[in-house]
């Protein structure tokens, strides 16, 4: 060991008690799961819906009741979608209901319903070489998710583009309504939704997510008879964008207040469950950060902010607006992190630095980063919202593992009883020894 | 790179693919997670008692109809133990019900039960320290899992000693009784049951095991009236040694037949729940490496052998059998893989050598492993079962993610429901992979 590497090492060491404190202090008091417990009895939170507003006021007072500093709500326009109270998808002969959820932003079909028969295709590609076939039909995209994947937003990605661009692609030929295959690693019957986007230059057609089993059962009775019909049948509409929220705490740095680590994720979610993995966790998790470097009376050199985006899930507009004012503001972030995956087992950090200095620096913290179960950090996409924040120096995702994340995603499972105590405080602790580290060490 | 490097890395590239493979087909046939469905709805398979040997029928009829060679029944006697129909604990006064299991191998209480006032301790040092304290109480250990541990292992271990050794402990200063709190993770109040020991030089007095949240009530009404009774009523009962099996079957080597890689677990559970994750998971994960290898049409060099061995939970006596028989008809056995630590998200494997050589070359293999999400191999206990088979030249533990295990272990919560098909799939690819390789180069 070189001179220098051992003081390293022995200067590192400090950190090793901190970090075990903040593991056990976690895992034992359970704290940030019992506030997430509270997010999740108020409900969805849409962006721009009632509850959405209920829970940005909760949190701002929640913020400001465990000690927060400079805490306040920072205003921003957000897209106002409703699903409505009329949603149906229904196979005319034999007549069987299927299990559906409109796709977020997706327009309403006259009161009576779309009815149509459907055209069956497995991809874009399927699609186009059967153009001649669309005019007039429902499109019915009916490709899974990949399970072969190890990865489940690997897979996620590989399915996606039906629920996104399904609708205009099908459209373009005259398709009448689309009707997707919910993308989910669940085998139940339980719709996922998720946005879905218009092309303005081509007519806007109604689009739906029908459960894994339905989309079976639904493939199967084409096989029998092609020309059945689907009738659909949804009210949702887009109202006028809605005046929201970004909610902002912070601990001020004892030396360099004006550096600032951040640690956040996006607090709106889908209008089904309790958006409790996607995303009340990582909000949560991201506020027990500050409150339990405060519960360990710990004080930080540098500010350690936590943000609270809105608006994440079909705009982004929150995480725009924050973008805009750090740059007016000329607010030097140093590190921001996110998460967004779930709140499963910690595995590692994904960092989004050209830099080999940097990783190498934070790959020298692992030993420390172990004792909340941190395996790794590699260079790989951080997060949605904090990509929006281009001066940060560093920008790192946090990776929990991802095995069950596509069950619950954007549907009724997404619930509080899917998150493990353990699980969700062992990624509070992992978020808090890095955004300690940073505070302290820098980069 | 040096040349003799280049070839090896050239060498190991094949199995790239057969692993892709392999993590492929099980992730998307899900084939052994079916199995355990079938599996766990013969219901938990207690040593000794009838629903075992209809679960040894049923994976006798199993491995013979995958197409496995040489599938027989290894004749041992194994301890036959009974919860019976009674079990019931009471606080007198104000009257309330606790929720309970006796633990496994306790003895009976009166038929009226045993009524007596209550010793709280938190452990042996405060039992030796209160002794005079003891006679004629039932003794409550209180201490909880310590929640604080990372690994729930590690944490159980740290607890488990209130389960095993309390009721020689108490009965030694003239206890009637032994209550514990729960081993678990998880804050419900379903009690968790667990072998227990007696000390033949000690009076024999019945135990039990109190839910998590009941054990919280019993201390906080102890803290009101320190002269509470508690009636305990159980009529469980040991019967002779029952005639049992273990479960072989095998593929056999097509160039070094007499060379074995055995892969298992134990097949025993407790009598609560599905004995899903402890360890039915296990053995199936154990049975669909074979399976697999089948599936993909692999001749493997060396032989690959599935044992279930019976009676891990309270006797190990199947081990110790098959510990015997490879011993006296000389069988080599070049590796042993054991998986009894639940079907989570695969981790790593824990490999029992004391050869720097040996584990180097595991370790050259992580690049492929990796496929199935196997982060490291590290020196570490590989599994009851296979520690007893002295003559093998290496045993491996495979390990998954522990966070969720405890909330499931010896209760009733550990049912088919709680396994999660590709975690599950996950297990039985890291096995599939690490067998394969084994079998293929040798160690």
């Amino acid at each position: 060991m070189s001179e220098n590497l051992e003081e390293k090492s022995v200067s590192l060491e400090k950190y090793n008690s901190i970090a075990q404190q903040m593991v056990e202090t976690a895992l034992n008091e359970r704290k940030g799961y019992e506030y997430l417990r509270e997010l999740c009895e108020i409900g969805p939170r849409l962006s721009g819906s009632e509850n959405s507003m209920i829970a940005i006021n909760w949190a701002f007072e929640k913020m400001k009741s465990l000690g927060f500093e400079n805490v306040w709500l920072q205003p921003v326009m957000v897209p106002h979608w409703e699903r409505g109270d009329v949603q149906s998808c229904t196979i005319l002969k034999p007549k069987k209901k299927l299990s559906i959820l409109a796709l977020g932003g997706s327009i309403a079909t006259p009161k009576d319903g779309i009815s149509a028969e459907v055209l069956e295709v497995q991809n874009f590609n399927e699609l186009e070489k059967r153009k001649n076939e669309v005019s007039g039909k429902i499109v019915f995209f009916s490709r899974p998710l990949d399970q072969g994947q190890i990865n489940t937003f690997t897979a996620y990605g590989g399915a996606v583009d039906q629920r996104v661009d399904g609708a205009s692609k099908a459209a373009k030929y005259g398709a009448v309504a689309v009707v997707i295959r919910s993308i989910t690693t669940k085998y139940d019957n339980v719709p996922h939704t998720g946005v879905m986007l218009y092309n303005d230059s081509i007519p806007k057609i109604p689009a739906a997510a029908i459960g894994y089993t339905d989309s079976d059962y639904l493939s199967s009775e084409l096989r029998k008879n092609p020309h059945l019909k689907l009738n659909l049948k949804l009210n949702c509409k887009t109202l006028p964008d809605a005046q929201s929220f970004n909610v902002i705490g912070e601990i001020k740095g004892s030396e360099s207040p004006n550096e600032i680590i951040l640690v956040g994720g996006h607090f709106d979610s889908w209008d089904v469950g309790d958006g409790a993995h996607d995303n009340g966790a990582g909000c949560i998790q991201s506020m027990e950060v500050l409150d339990l470097i405060k519960r360990l009376n710990l004080k930080p050199k540098r500010t350690i902010r936590c943000v609270f985006f809105i608006n994440e899930e079909n705009g982004t507009r929150g995480a725009i607006e924050y973008a805009i004012y750090v740059d007016s503001t000329k607010q030097d972030h140093l590190a921001v992190i996110e998460s967004d995956r779930g709140a499963f087992t910690p595995i590692g950090f994904y960092a989004e630095t050209d830099s080999t200095e940097i990783l190498n620096r934070l790959q020298s913290w692992l030993p420390i980063l172990e004792k909340a179960n941190i395996e790794w950090i590699r260079r790989g996409g951080s997060g949605t919202d904090i990509q929006k924040i281009k001066n940060a120096k560093l920008q790192l995702g946090y990776v929990p593992d991802d095995q069950r994340y596509m069950d619950f995603h954007h549907s009724a499972n997404d619930v509080f009883e899917a998150v493990h105590p353990r699980e969700f405080e062992l990624g509070t602790a992992s978020m808090a020894i890095m955004a300690y580290l940073l505070s302290e060490e820098g980069i």
